[in-house]
């Protein structure tokens, strides 16, 4: 059975300055916490039904943390995003460990993306694309937040992602090309992606990529536009970036 | 000042029932309510604040509808999805208007997408590509929910919609090469899109395109997967197709 103390705890942890002082963050539904359990994240806790935990014996055998029944009620009235949920789990935050350009790749970074399923969805992409380094400013909403989780379908469980204050960060970082999406920028079908990898830039929902950032964007790209929409989310714009990189790479 | 009658008129025409009975929907937010006065949808009433009115008094003055000065009170009772709105609308749905594939252009074909939002973000996106003819399965949401019109962020203006049995259109609808997405179908980077145009077919959510849909379906294309993620959203898969088909087509 869960305690009022579990519950209270596991609620805190939906705020992120609880999430801070604790270390700790949450997970909700059952395609998210089987990929909590089979990735490298610290497990503290994982509360599941009865069906759940017959159904998964073997993955929650080997598990290192504590296995708890709860009642279908309990979940519900713990998880905020999802119904019916068969499971939630608290695990510990990783280290924000810096990250950058090593080899043949794109380090996706996120200058000031402030919506959780957008951040969700890209997250989701880039591991779609294979790219699992993410940078964001300090400005972007938090990896941890169980919005964010839930939008990422399990990809967070495959992301690295290091977040600082962008223009240090390049100061640091290994160089390499900087390509960043403009309204004016080339079109994305004329421009070649360095073949040796390099950064990619995405911006704020309704602002783009901030004077300080764009000062560091070498390369200026943009999605051809053949109607009348006068914009593209954030999330499909990296799909469609993601894309053309892997298409030229393949 | 808006009527009591007024405000329970536009509050049931958030239901679908009462949608079909009077042939209206209703538009919300500063954005897709100018885009809508700017369209050929026939325009029952606008609701807007003082200060809309009078930022906006050219494009007010030459509508033929009824212009109702609403207290932001009034109109946040009245907004589902959008606060501090600065206008309100109402305007006549259109008929069910059959189209299919006429030169060169890709008619996108909608197998059961149930999300308001997916459907909304779909019609955005074929909107910045430059596809305006939908065809959506009678199990498709409908396209006048005010989450899809919402979703389109004014793309809602410049679609065409039909709605039908998907197996009796294509027996109706100009032969053409029928394009659509499947886990083990050609890598779209591999695949060449039909110079002349032809139907691009996106499927349910969760269970992708229907048995008697997938019979129809000619050319069979999958998004080609780097990393861990097991899906794309329906939106994102319609985002990386549609600038798939443009690139090879610029």
């Amino acid at each position: 059975m869960l305690s009022k103390n579990q519950i209270k705890y596991y609620k805190s942890l939906q705020i992120k300055k609880f999430r801070q002082i604790h270390q700790s963050f949450t997970v909700e539904g059952a395609k998210s916490v089987t990929e909590l359990l089979a990735s490298d994240f610290e497990v503290e806790l994982v509360a599941v039904t009865e069906e759940f935990r017959a159904a998964h014996s073997r993955l929650l055998e080997a598990l290192d943390a504590q296995v708890v029944i709860a009642t279908a009620d309990d979940l519900a009235q713990m998880g905020s995003y999802q119904t019916n949920n068969a499971c939630v789990a608290i695990a510990k935050t990783k280290e924000n460990v810096f990250i950058d350009v090593a080899g043949k790749e794109f380090v996706i970074v996120l200058d000031d993306i402030r919506d959780p399923g957008n951040l969700g969805t890209i997250i989701r992409i880039a591991d779609w694309y294979g790219f699992q380094k993410i940078v964001c400013s300090e400005t972007t909403t938090d990896f941890y937040n169980p919005k964010v989780i839930a939008a990422s379908m399990g990809s967070f469980t495959r992301t690295r992602i290091y977040y600082g204050n962008l223009v240090s960060y390049f100061e640091k970082a290994a160089p390499a090309r900087v390509t960043g999406t403009f309204l004016n920028g080339t079109s994305l079908y004329d421009y070649n992606f360095p073949s040796s990898g390099g950064y990619l830039v995405l911006g704020n929902e309704a602002n783009g990529i901030s004077d300080e950032v764009a000062a560091l964007v070498t390369d200026r790209v943009s999605i051809p536009r053949f109607g009348g929409a006068e914009s593209l989310n954030a999330g499909i714009a990296a799909a469609v970036i993601c894309d053309n990189i892997r298409r030229q790479w393949k």
